[in-house]
């Protein structure tokens, strides 16, 4: 075979949806050999251009999937990820491996145990190729890094790739692993999801484990799933979720298998559209991408109404004292003592956090669950017809470079582009409840739009039921950015 | 019979331990209805003096108590509490009924549904006869209360009883009750106890459920009972135990039969005693009596050796930081619209919790698990010969008099007193481990000494079993106030 028709081969094998490479594994018609060797080569080939690997263990890799092939070969009981590829945002924890957190500061740590998450991954069969660039300490919306290098956006070269999960969304979008842990405290997971042209899932809080993850803000932090469809995100949720022992705020709800809901009937199925807020900001180019996606939703028997909010303004600020205060808390000792570590966008969020009274804190926190009610009442409660979903694009302005959006360039525009980002993702970590983003088309430069979609707590699969019909209309998802 | 006979004999009902007085009415020798007279005449002649009690609803308590001998006489299944007289701190809700929290902001507050506690004890039979005075909003460890006056020692009249369960010491001491739930975020039991001359548990940390129960601390409060011995602590802790779904905070831990593990036997139990702290700052006659308190538990066959604690400065300083951020908290609405409703030296104390910071409060809590563990090595581990119990003087001082402690006098030595008080329990509220005090002893002014006796988490059987064994041979739990 010529090399250009191997590279091509390899290509069209990493740019799978995880559960086409599954389940052609499944078949025998792919080895996990050749799946690592294609994601490796394409990470070769093209991450150097947008550099979302902060590390990666080839030898181990390929150690483990010819082991996964051996073990396939001898008949064995295999699980639902035998053999899948995929790559972490390099804060879950590996025994032995390294794990920056993005930062200067544990640019030399390696835990001693796993995450959860990564365990239960990996007893499904799945193979860990390495870390994922990300925010420092997850604490931007943009992918900017200090220590490691911004991560570049795979779709149009300069513009934010989104944030904190840059690396997990730019590595998903670029064929480079089929499925990539992120982390949401603020949109963390949906924001690179959208401007990566992929799909992320924020579950609700507490329904992941936490175990082996780096924290930012105990109450409002989610690790979550970046994908390339809903289906992926099903299949890796159903082996993720479930309450977990060494993480005793992990929920004990019970996990339904996520992939037997996608039916793709959306009948009787109602989607809430709030202008307030949501739509305030809104890009014109986002919004014809937005209306269209309703559009293609109202095809498969959902109704659109719109909805009237209640209690945005607790939502917003509560949101930002739990959040703030809890990132102050947790970075105190290294703020005291290696302040200069940080890049000096990331200590100037920190900073404001240690002037909130832990009374403000205790009231932000307690008045978590009527803010909740309050707001779900009125979002999906009967006065407004009792809707399912509520509908919103991801990131509502355009998205807008890293260049537009660099703080420490001293640019005072860039503070409140940077604010902008994450206005629509922020209100449902302080509220806890699941939300997805999944790509609805491109902007008129060639960037990805996304669509948001939130749920009820622990409706994750009315809201995957939902990404996964829509993307049975739209082939979104199926394009690939050229990174040549 | 004669009057005096007649008041006599109630004076001998209402005497009773719980224990004697549930094993009367099991065997027919008395009624509820008798003890609940007893009580409440006892109640008639002597509160004017000791002003122990909020309110009363002595129709429904005589009604109750009827009710309850007519079950009897027909011969049903009756709970291990059945017919027994109780009155608890006015800050254990109960539909419908008073619960003034001690305070003028919430004289006329009725609350709408029962706290857990109490539904349990009456499930068991218990009868409720009203509500005792208490610090205001459980804030003082001497029992002052600007506005339903101080409570009365009941042993030597202008000493102060203890707090903030005032009352309920002073009740329980005087038979007014046979029971009396107390709370205790820094001592508010144990201290009443002590002062009191009878019996008081600190449970584990989250052992009791504290739903419909006034709270002060999320984090330090405990629901607790006092009572006349360690055997009436340990059948009502029997039934008031274990998970409450209406407290998710409420221990999952198994329940044991609290009275089954009373067998008086502490061979083999090892008591450590910790000069550092607990003994800095004793009264002459109270080492005497907590030395003699020692010799006794020697002579059931427990050994008494020294241990030298860790981590007493972080103890101290962060319990201090997490219970004065989270009652700042609590109150942040009323000390904001009604500051003057609140007595000076309430408020006083309050005020500075709302310069805490957010990220101390959070450092607080965060090294709480980490504390508990160095604390407990050293203080229980086998470095030191693995003891199972901390004994030391529950109020290591003196009893000052109400006088000595009036901060809002203006006396500055007041405020030294004052804290002086609470100095031996305080530490096991943020380290969350059980703790009991029972009398062992008077000094020579004729005011009660108490013995605390701190066990492991969960371990409140241990420690009301060694709390039983002593008061097997020593009758101080049995002696009664003159007062007339």
């Amino acid at each position: 075979m010529p090399q250009d028709a191997a590279l091509a081969q390899q290509d069209d094998l990493a740019t799978l949806s995880l559960v086409e490479a599954a389940d052609a594994l499944v078949r025998g018609e792919v080895t996990a050999l050749a799946l690592t060797e294609a994601c490796l080569a394409r990470i070769r080939r093209h991450d150097a251009a947008l550099n979302s690997v902060i590390w990666l263990d080839e030898a181990a890799a390929l150690e483990a999937a010819a082991a996964a092939d051996r073990r396939r070969a001898r008949g064995e009981a295999l699980g639902p990820l035998h053999g899948v590829p995929m790559a972490h945002k390099d804060m879950y924890y590996q025994a032995g491996k390294p794990c920056s957190c993005g930062s200067a500061i544990r640019r030399d740590f390696r835990p001693t145990y796993t995450a959860t998450l990564i365990s239960r991954l990996e007893e499904a069969g799945a193979l860990t190729l390495g870390g994922l660039n990300m925010a420092e300490f997850a604490q931007n919306p943009t992918g900017h890094n200090r220590h490691f290098g911004d991560c570049q956006n795979p779709w149009v070269r300069g513009r934010i790739t989104g944030g904190s999960s840059s690396g997990s969304g730019a590595a998903v979008a670029a064929g480079f692993a089929f499925m990539a842990l992120g982390s949401d405290t603020g949109g963390s997971i949906r924001l690179p999801a959208s401007a990566c042209g992929v799909t992320g899932l924020k579950p609700t809080q507490t329904r992941l484990s936490r175990h082996g993850v780096m924290p930012l803000s105990f109450s409002c932090d989610n690790a979550g799933p970046l994908t390339r469809t809903a289906r992926d995100c099903a299949r890796v949720m159903t082996v993720m979720a479930g309450h977990d022992p060494k993480d005793p705020t992990s929920a004990r709800e019970p996990v339904p298998d996520y992939e037997a809901a996608l039916d793709g009937d959306l009948r009787g199925l109602r989607i809430g559209v709030a202008r307030e807020w949501f739509l305030e900001a809104v890009d014109a180019d986002v919004l014809r991408a937005f209306e269209a996606a309703l559009d293609v939703l109202r095809g498969r028997g959902a109704t659109v109404v719109p909805v009237e909010l209640a209690m945005m303004r607790e939502v917003l600020t509560y949101g930002a004292v739990v959040s703030r205060a809890e990132a102050a808390a947790i970075h105190a000792t290294w703020m005291r003592d290696r302040p200069g570590d940080f890049a000096a966008h990331i200590s100037g969020r920190l900073f404001p956090g240690y002037a909130v009274p832990a009374a403000y804190y205790l009231e932000a926190l307690s008045r978590r669950g009527p803010v909740l009610r309050g707001f779900a009442q009125a979002a999906f409660g009967a006065a407004f017809g009792a809707v399912d979903l509520l509908a919103s694009p991801t990131i509502p302005g355009a998205l807008p470079s890293l260049a537009e959006t660099d703080i420490d360039s001293g640019d005072p525009g860039a503070i409140s582009r940077f604010g902008a980002i994450s206005r629509n993702t922020r209100p449902f970590n302080y509220l806890g409840l699941p939300a997805i983003s999944i790509p609805c088309g491109f902007d008129d430069r060639g960037a990805p739009v996304g669509l948001q979609l939130a749920g009820r707590p622990f409706a994750e699969a009315r809201v995957m039921q939902a990404a996964d019909a829509f993307q049975r209309d739209t082939d979104w998802h199926r394009r690939r950015p050229r990174l040549d």
